[in-house]
């Protein structure tokens, strides 16, 4: 999908400069390749077979070139990074780069806690998502020689798109279509990863609901049936669309802070991304 | 052994700067983490157990932690990188670790070929260990301000120092001692990498002394005095002896070069390290 460059692009464009010059798109194609490095280090670490219905490189080539071929790609986008000339895109992007690994360390650490709290929870999503699109967007601010504002909304742009982004991402491992996703429904579930609908539905349910879903909670004790007794458990409460508002708040969010910025196509276009975002089905 | 922060910092004070300021210590830092996380990434591709006698990160926090760690580590050079405001150092160690990457994977390539060429080889020594302390040394010269001629003199100290470092750690692995060591006798040659001392035998040896050598050559045909045979064999045709004075005169580049830099104490030491280098005996 290419959404971190194409951010880093438009967030460039936003700021009023049509006429890019080479380092936009080498700080983009250096975020496409951290993205996909931190996905391949991923699918190492939970030994996953297949990313949105496709082999993954882990299952394809190994785990030894799978971790020399993120570190192949990180070193590389460091490298392009710097070919930008600009400290305080590195700056930016490496920060990012330590909350996503963090993030991914932290999104370790609690999986299989039932009583994830949900500040928690948010403070993962930011590290894990939402701070590397906030660095897309910044960096597209700082090469276009944006003003300090321009460059603090277009941060903040990028956070609550993150936000949402992910938080659809994890209603449609409960909602979504496994032919459209590409991922068996639930894997959220069945991994012990407790994300937004489900500690909504915790929230919602008594005493005797919470012990049900907590012992289902989790891949040991992983039933056929579980997955559709949970989704269909969260239709009836209606955490599913409680989360989509979730995701709302954040676009709308994202979107006020676009205001600051000079009315243009590109900004006109970083809003209706935020739309497709909160559409899209895969 | 701190090697490449310590060259950082000398080759800082070499350029005649002897007030250090905070950024060369960051770079000194993230060097060290950078040589870090390659080890700590190292370790998961080669599923070692021990490394120098001890525990490996992969050994006791298994495969998913210490790919994240790594990662984190790398993040946190880049970070630490950035924080120096020098474009060049960045260009410089991303470039070197780059390089190491690719060398890594060009050893797991040419694992098993016991007719390696001898270029081949010393390409991968240049990418996996020798680039990487050049740019060490380039950057104390960076950061110290020090002029072009400086600079190249410092870079070229630091290439002939890694390809000497990595020479004697390919002797010692045939003719070192394993309690200083950390590592059984003859690693590379079970695991199917070929160095400078089995290249140098095989030049040596006849067509029936090459077969015989070639059908040892690799783990799976690993026989319990395989090794110390092939060490009688290297000693006999005195090729340790001359893999040691490869390194030698790598030494003597390494300290040609350093006449470009004012005579200081520091000089003195960088001198002085790579007697140090070819002394080692773990």
């Amino acid at each position: 999908k290419r959404l971190r460059p194409m951010l880093l692009v438009l967030s460039a464009r936003a700021c009023g400069r049509d006429k890019l010059d080479l380092s936009v798109y080498q700080a983009a194609a250096a975020t496409e390749l951290i993205h996909m490095a931190t996905l391949i280090h991923d699918d190492v670490v939970d030994e996953a077979a297949t990313r949105r219905g496709l082999p993954t490189a882990f299952a394809l080539f190994g785990k030894s070139a799978s971790v020399l071929s993120g570190d192949v790609m990180l070193a590389k986008a460091m490298d392009l990074l710097a070919r930008t000339g600009s400290v305080e895109v590195i700056r930016a992007i490496s920060g990012a780069v330590v909350a996503m690994a963090e993030g991914e360390v932290r999104e370790i650490e609690t999986r299989g806690d039932f009583d994830l709290a949900k500040s928690e929870h948010f403070d993962i999503l930011r590290l894990k998502t939402a701070e590397f699109m906030a660095a897309c967007c910044e960096t597209g601010a700082i090469l276009a020689g944006a003003s300090e504002a321009e460059r603090r909304a277009l941060a903040t742009y990028g956070l609550h798109v993150g936000m949402a982004f992910q938080i659809i991402d994890d209603v449609l491992d409960y909602a979504g279509n496994p032919a459209a996703t590409g991922k068996p429904q639930g894997t959220d579930f069945i991994e012990g990863c407790a994300t937004l609908p489900l500690i909504l539905l915790r929230e919602r349910s008594n005493q005797d609901q919470r012990e049900n879903l907590a012992r289902l909670f989790g891949g040991a004790r992983y039933e056929c049936d579980a997955i559709s007794t949970v989704v269909r458990l969260m239709r009836s409460a209606g955490v599913l669309d409680e989360a989509e508002r979730a995701a709302r708040a954040h676009v709308t969010d994202a979107v006020s802070a676009l205001r600051a910025l000079p009315e243009n196509g590109a900004r006109q276009f970083l809003e209706e991304v935020t739309e497709l975002i909160l559409a899209r089905k895969s």
